[in-house]
């Protein structure tokens, strides 16, 4: 099992729309990728480890996939008509990182 | 429900000990919050989003509470022991971040 790890960075002034996320673009994606995807974790930062510190991201994702292979094939497909959403409800791009699940 | 998201950035030269943080550190962990704790996921960077690309960050861990009173409550008495047990297994301190989980 893989997790495709999505991550947008908390800066100053960025915006992120979670109503958008969680309502149209989470959807889309779930639609587009079908069974290879196995499931979706979204998370709004909160704050850092320190009491009065900000959140390193203002929101992580979090995509399981059986393997790299399944989501590079689930993904490619549509990674143009995904990657064009991210403007309509974030001001930064996302980091995005490739995991292997070692426990869970 | 919260998580806790601990990120071992990926520096150039940095060392993770896996083995020791899987064999020990995390069933310290597991032991040391008990019941507080709801769960808990450990991946492995492979790459990041662009082929050829490394991972931002060596490990990635998640920590499961129902609250961050939860977190706070159970992990605080622990906080000297667990932190000192970082540098038995990794170069770099952690990335830390507490996120509000909207959907899972």
């Amino acid at each position: 099992m893989i997790t495709v790890n999505v991550l947008y960075p908390n800066e100053d002034g960025s915006k992120f729309d979670m109503n958008y996320y969680l309502k149209s673009h989470i959807p889309m994606v779930q639609k587009l990728l079908g069974s290879a995807l196995k499931g979706v974790v979204v998370e709004q930062g909160l704050g850092g480890g320190a009491p009065g510190t900000k959140a390193a991201y203002s929101t992580i994702c979090h995509l399981r996939f059986d393997s790299v292979e399944a989501f590079q094939s689930a993904f490619g497909p549509h990674a143009p008509a995904i990657q064009k959403d991210i403007a309509n409800y974030s001001s930064v791009p996302p980091v995005i990182q490739i995991s292997d699940v070692k426990l869970s």
